[in-house]
């Protein structure tokens, strides 16, 4: 079945039993396999599937000192046939190989992505459950492993795939600040990759912004603060009348899966979308109208996840409650052809 | 002697005979000990030092994900008596908890760092060579280890220092190219900190640099390339006739310890130092004048290193060979302090 030749070494006993299905955490469960391939010696080495635990590196790892690290994150469904589903991996792996060229990392081969993962959730397909909401997220990541705090770009990586169950993300009624002083991305940086290091250089921000009593920040572009980019780790929709507004992409900004589905999915509906720079002052201008309806984020972790208010400049703006909404409309869109509950016109699921 | 009651668990033997102190690679070799300091439970617990060797780490460490790390760079000197000593430790102490506080890791106490590092280097003292261009790099490093993918803080840390011996550093003829598309670092970033993201994020730039001829770029601003910064290794000097200019510090630009010494000495020495906004239309301008006599980085690792020559815009500019140069000048004033040759009218160094 598989041409890669991966090598699976058995666990001994599943532990699957100590786990409560029905109070998971995100990102603190693993299931009973991890993926791991080797890079070094100028190639990617056999991949291996092996019991998940603890992997051993020197302390001067090339990852611990220079960030020289990606990572992507998928979800597997699985519908009520007990079948499993992918949504999109080949954008996951043109990304993850998009965000190597950028840091510096030799790009990983697509057999061995998509045999590992097809392998490795066969092995943990108990550890997905079935019921809306209920998924298996997926953590591919490459790391700098060589031993040596020279700092240019490492000659020995490993990369991995991590799966963690995962509940319905609710992330409670959601505040969002707009960035005014701090910022997440430079013109020409890493901003559009999934760099390990985009994501700690937003955490103390963040702290400061849940202080005031913000969720999440949404950033602007660092050199004006005047336009509105992306939430760290949600793309930004707004919707203005009737209209949708998203930024394009970018250098600074993630060119996200679920962003780009919901694009498709407002065109198959007739929701008119206007990718384009969006302003800090046309947003708060809408809303002083009463035309702005909705702002919501999008990923991979949250699907489409709705903001109750933002605040700016001082001011503090809640958007009202409204029937017919854009966000929950394209979430049980999205959704549906995720779970394999409706049709999938585009092909953007992958059985496993 | 110590008040940190830091743990040692002594080697069986030592490495050093394994080693050929005449031909090292920086930062490949380490010594026989390591400083090892768990954070957990809201503290940093007692820390260790132990024979250096692999750490252990569940894949799901949030360094390998989301960067949250960061490292200083220090240089301990022996004397002809066998003294060893550091240079400014107080100002890498310093800057490690900065570093650390703009990306949201808890600061290391005082006490544990100084301790830690002076039994560190008297447990491996013999490691640190004499003569003129031997030292012993010392690598303080902080990671995020706790074992889940959220991308928030962590509240599991390891702060680590290891130890690898160098000889005298150099570069060969550095020739740089001014940054026109990619960059560094944004305004409200972490450009100023050690933070391990901001390296991997110039490795492919750099890349696409020595392919082109160049050793190194230095970085310009990110809004507009007009600015010239810091070198990503180096912080950089320019010399217009008798005149030193070298870029303010910003949250862009790393406030480099070699840097501010150098500004002191040449205070010291009469040579007058403008420390400002310097622009690439002004150093091109003052090349093709004459004016420009040298361009220098400076940092821990190279302490002074002289560049011959500069690309932008498709132009190429060589440095002149010239008498009485000011890099060649400070690299001596400084080196005979740091090897306790000369005085050290400001107590920059410390004794072990």
């Amino acid at each position: 079945m598989s041409t890669s030749n991966i090598q699976i070494i058995p666990i001994s006993q599943s532990k699957i039993d100590t786990v409560d299905f029905n109070n998971l955490v995100f990102g603190t469960v693993f299931t009973d396999y991890m993926f791991e391939c080797d890079y070094k010696d100028g190639k990617w080495q056999t991949p291996v599937i092996k019991p998940y635990g603890e992997i051993s590196m020197a302390p001067s790892a090339r990852v611990f000192h220079y960030g020289q690290a990606v990572f992507e994150g998928m979800k597997a469904y699985k519908d009520e046939n007990d079948d499993v589903f992918l949504f999109r991996p080949d954008e996951n792996f043109k990304r993850i190989n998009k965000s190597s060229a950028r840091l510096a990392i030799p790009e990983f081969p697509e057999n061995y992505f998509f045999d590992g993962l097809k392998q490795l959730l066969n092995l943990d397909k108990d550890w997905i459950k079935k019921g809306i909401g209920n998924s298996m997220y997926i953590r591919p990541f490459v790391i700098a492993t060589q031993p040596a705090i020279s700092a240019s770009p490492a000659n020995e990586y490993k990369f991995m795939i991590i799966l963690s169950p995962a509940q319905a993300y609710y992330a409670g009624e959601v505040r969002v600040v707009f960035a005014e002083q701090y910022s997440r991305a430079a013109d020409g940086g890493v901003g559009f990759a999934k760099a390990a290091g985009n994501y700690a250089a937003q955490f103390y921000p963040t702290k400061l912004a849940h202080e005031q009593g913000f969720q999440q920040i949404i950033w602007t572009d660092a050199n004006s603060h005047e336009y509105l980019e992306e939430a760290g780790t949600m793309n930004i929709f707004f919707r203005v009348g009737d209209t949708l507004l998203t930024a394009p992409n970018n250098d600074r900004i993630l060119d996200g899966i679920t962003r780009k589905s919901l694009i498709q999915l407002a065109e198959d509906n007739n929701i008119k979308v206007e990718i384009r720079r969006v302003t800090v002052a046309e947003i708060k201008e809408a809303a002083r109208k009463g035309e702005l309806k909705e702002i919501f984020g999008s990923g991979t972790a949250t699907v489409v996840n709705p903001i109750i208010g933002f605040s700016h400049g001082g001011e503090s703006f809640d958007l009202p409650k409204i029937e017919n909404s854009y966000a929950l409309f394209f979430k049980e869109k999205l959704m549906n052809i995720q779970y394999n509950i409706s049709e999938d016109p585009h092909g953007w699921r992958l059985k496993i």
